[in-house]
């Protein structure tokens, strides 16, 4: 017997045909003792919709965040009494649960709420009864019982949260890919799909721009040694599972994966008097502004007038801000120049491997080299390199780099 | 300072230009020290949707009354968020509650909920705060917090029964018409609006075909002493009040109002021999099948050989069940005939008032009888008193009653 939490997210509940679809598909790999719950999502469009109908009373609503949470918790209730009615049309005991009835307790920042405290009293009892339990992701409750939505990816952490508190054996997130990639593969035409991958390695992949788990899912999962196995909603093929290790056979590999992200823009201090204190006035002032700076480089130009350079990157929706507040501290200290580039791209490397590999960089970078290709900026963490290339040569340089590492077969 | 329940039906929020028009409407009237509540029902069509939804999981939703309920209270969620939110717009502080959070506590009989006890804390909280609160009509939860739905009617119901538990100083429901006349409208040319009515004519009203208020909240306000103020929600003329008694100057008619009822069929078991028991055979084998039997007769065709006729109505829908119970009831008591006659209507006469005025049936028989107009059957309570006629005859009875009751002024 086996306690398993499933998550669909909306595309895969958007109509009444693919609720029936996905109530089919958990029946037919359903063993006879599996305990199931599957937390979903609102359908298709439905969130935007409601979105939609209120602005039509404020074009803001998002002023009123209680109240847009209670608008829209309205989306998933909606999905899991039909998938629950799906269940029971097929024959199988179903009953739906509301985050609140579900035992979400969160804190009550409204449509960015976390998951505090989960009492899943009502879930093992309706298991228990042999239904099979349908769960209202992204969403749960604050001390006084107001609905509150946990902001972007929620019904991914919903899922791993609840899966930790019900101790169940694994959870499934089932989406529109098949699992998680050692290069997005619409980049890098020798991709492969991973088997296994570290909750630390994954973290590291969403950080550096894989956008296939929401970060605080994977840490969820960490947290609660819970297995994540991301799979696709439209297959039955086994995707990808993340977990604290993987097996051994899993271990070819000095890196797991290569990261890409064009949501970067740098910026370049130059020409700044290189006294003490000058990183933390300028990065102390953009954290100020809530600002994250990802790469920072300090060169030093001129050993003997000590004329110095700070480049750094920040993501392209920051970069207005982090222009206003650089120009600012940019005059204070007498710099010479404030120069943005927008037509950057950052490639990735990650591994848990490479800690024992010495030498993993030095091949990035030759591959990079062999390929023509200039690094702009370095940067590296204890799993992971970083390089920032020019954003017409990313694509070439996702490819150099994982078919250096990733060799293709025959 | 006042405390008023103010109750809107889905026609009134159907559009968000339309909860933007409740919410002005609301903060136009509200004197500076009143609380206000709120009590909506699902936006326009939004209910009929949802139904059409889950038609497309399963022809038969409602088989799945539970899951019915956590998909069909999700209608008056969406409402109450968007008129809380119409009143913030507007600089007026309002918060939301679902029938959960307001305390609308209900049995578990899904889709057809009743009330149990109400623990409006919450609601009290809220307006001490300052807000109006907006109440989500049509639904509470059981004992284990699941949502329930309270059936046809509800949202009125919901109203009542709150404005009950807040000790509300009156309750005011906004509806397409703006009153109760003294007869319809669409029917009777003279048709005035009443000032008011007594609790129990409302009822007898309701009772015999006059359909502005569902009778179960008219109960609802007896109960608790509450006055209904019936209410146009497209003017701000006052409309009808439902209470107790009314005052001096509203006493003048001896009869509140002429209603009229054409849903109803006469079934009628000719030729039975006249033993003990046989209105014990036909009704209690009639009450057997759930059908409710109207007005009743039993005539001796000839007092020799000692044969009678049963006549009585029943509603049209439950005409077919009727005919099926009565034909087997028919051959066991060796009646010669069953006859059914569908073009009928009943018209009667409703007000306190008749007991005090011998002669007022009297006066409706005379009105009937000068307009050439056919009695079939007759039959009284306390406070009314209707008559069987030809269909086609409907319109001009309730016009000759009307005109003899509320003769035209000038």
């Amino acid at each position: 017997m086996a306690l398993i939490v499933k998550k669909f997210g909306g595309s895969s509940v958007a109509t009444t045909e693919k609720i029936m679809n996905v109530a089919k598909r958990i029946l037919s790999e359903k063993q006879p003792n599996d305990q199931i719950v599957v937390v979903v999502s609102a359908m298709g469009d439905t969130t935007d919709n409601l979105i939609e109908l209120a602005q039509g009373i404020n074009k803001d609503p998002y002023q009123y965040t209680r109240e847009m949470d209670m608008l829209l918790t309205t989306g998933e209730q909606v999905s899991i009494a039909l998938l629950a009615m799906a269940f029971q049309t097929l024959g199988q005991k179903a009953v739906s649960l509301t985050g609140c009835l579900a035992g979400m307790k969160t804190n009550d920042v409204h449509t960015k709420g976390r998951i505090q405290d989960i009492q899943p009293k009502r879930v093992h009892e309706e298991l228990d009864k042999g239904n099979i339990v349908v769960v209202a992701g992204f969403q749960g409750v604050d001390e006084k019982g107001d609905p509150v939505t946990l902001g972007r990816g929620g019904s991914d952490t919903s899922a791993v949260a609840l899966a930790g508190a019900l101790k169940a054996d694994t959870c499934e997130i089932f989406t529109d890919v098949d699992g998680v990639y050692t290069a997005d593969p619409r980049v890098a035409k020798g991709a492969r799909k991973m088997k296994e991958i570290t909750y630390n390695e994954m973290l590291e992949m969403a950080r550096l721009g894989a956008g296939v788990m929401q970060p605080r899912s994977v840490e969820m999962g960490e947290y609660f040694h819970i297995p994540i196995h991301v799979r696709s909603t439209f297959t039955t093929e086994p995707g990808t599972i993340i977990r604290e290790d993987y097996t051994m056979e899993d271990k070819d590999f000095v890196i797991r994966g290569v990261a890409h992200d064009k949501d970067v823009a740098k910026v370049a201090v130059l020409g700044i008097p290189n006294t003490p204190g000058i990183a933390f006035e300028i990065f102390s002032a953009l954290a100020d502004a809530h600002v994250d700076v990802d790469m920072i480089v300090q060169s030093i130009r001129n050993v003997e007038t000590n004329i110095t350079d700070m480049v750094f990157t920040v993501s392209l929706t920051d970069l207005p801000t982090t222009k206003e507040v650089v120009d600012k501290v940019a005059d204070k200290l007498k710099a010479v120049a404030v120069l943005v580039e927008k037509d950057v791209a950052k490639v990735s490397i990650v591994g848990a491997g490479m800690l024992g590999n010495p030498g993993t960089a030095a091949r990035m970078f030759g591959a990079l080299s062999r390929a023509g290709i200039n690094i702009d900026i370095i940067s590296t963490s204890e799993i992971s390199v970083s390089c920032l290339v020019r954003r017409e040569q990313m694509e070439e340089a996702v490819n150099a780099i994982h078919d250096e590492f990733f060799p293709k077969k025959g």
